[in-house]
């Protein structure tokens, strides 16, 4: 697919609804992968999709690091389970009896992950509008990921992003460069079926807020009639 | 619409093609802005969309200040003619001339315009996923903010993502807490047509990569068969 798609530029009814069906049923999923292998065409569409985010300056900072290695995966899950292990600590109670039952990676199970890395010289010294806002490349990137989660959750492929590791030695790890920022790491697979509501608010976690509780008019603090 | 949808969790082909052709006809939008005003009903759904966005340990750290009034948005348009001159500077020669050219935001013919903030205490101080990459509460916010772009594409709404702002000053015009982080400020409105390639891939700054150029294989810089 490219951009100059033969389509008109606006959307059917059925087109939008699809659009928000795969925002809301979109999951962060760590469990239930199913050892199918990706087919190499849906795993480059999905990860074209991310290629077409926005990027600041139209820097595309992003670089995908598809890991299909067990032994890789394994020394992954090694950093989880340390970083893990010190994340619990920070829980008392029942709270942290809760959290030593949430799975939340699936780095062995699922048949592909993803590091999603940053170049913040990608394009550089001088990207059109981070002089302002240097970050912004981190945040294209952020986008870009947001582009493969609701690809993939159309083609029936999990997304678990695992940020329960030190990246300072998943970059190592993957001998990614000093200056390069490593974002995410993600687990990908199909899976048979997602989860009705996200797994943090299912168990109680946290409850999902109220819209009205995110909005403000005009300035912070101050509601539509303010 | 809310998270528990009466629909099957699988995508039709027709569904898929939606979803795509959002991502690909997605737009950073800086003029044609129609003065249409948004229909509340309209934003609720584009703003529900974004705080459907997965983010850490279910934090859902953002926030939406939604700008329709005339004298804040000149204010922010006054933020953007400072920052700009600044970043202006920055290139020479032709690259300037073609800088100067460029229609860089919209603010304030735009109808609505947004700034996406990002809470670093919600639901803390131990947010789940977050002990390693504390930035993942920025990056849980980027993720809604794509969320938002693509559903008001498919609602037929322009979004430009305004960076060139000192956003220490946008903070104090907003009233924004000190700790509170503004990632991004949108502006938004209908839009008669939306270009068929980003902007600056257009105007000759810079070439889209071919999708190779950004993914590796089990490590930085190793292609499929290394």
């Amino acid at each position: 697919m490219n951009t100059n798609l033969a389509v008109p530029s606006e959307f059917t009814v059925e087109e939008k609804e699809a659009l928000y069906k795969a925002i809301y049923l979109r999951r962060d999923v760590r469990e239930h992968f199913l050892p199918t292998p990706i087919p190499e065409a849906v795993l480059r569409r999905v990860l074209d999709a991310a290629h077409h985010a926005g990027s600041v300056g139209f820097m595309q900072p992003w670089t995908f690091i598809v890991i299909r290695s067990n032994e890789i995966k394994a020394q992954v899950k090694e950093l989880f389970d340390q970083a893990n292990r010190e994340a619990a600590r920070v829980f008392e109670g029942e709270r942290r009896a809760l959290y030593s039952r949430l799975k939340l990676e699936g780095i062995l199970e699922s048949p592909v992950n993803i590091c999603v890395t940053c170049d913040p010289a990608r394009n550089g010294p001088h990207v059109l509008g981070r002089h302002t806002v240097p970050q912004t490349d981190v945040y294209s990137t952020c986008c870009a990921i947001q582009n493969l989660w609701l690809a993939a959750r159309v083609e029936g492929i999990g997304v678990g992003w695992v940020s329960i590791l030190d990246y300072t030695l998943l970059r190592r790890l993957l001998e990614i460069p000093e200056h390069v920022i490593p974002v995410a790491y993600l687990c990908m697979g199909f899976v048979d079926d997602f989860l009705p509501q996200p797994q943090l608010e299912k168990v109680g976690w946290l409850p999902r807020a109220p819209l009205d509780d995110v909005i403000f008019y005009e300035a912070w603090g101050k509601g539509n009639a303010d």
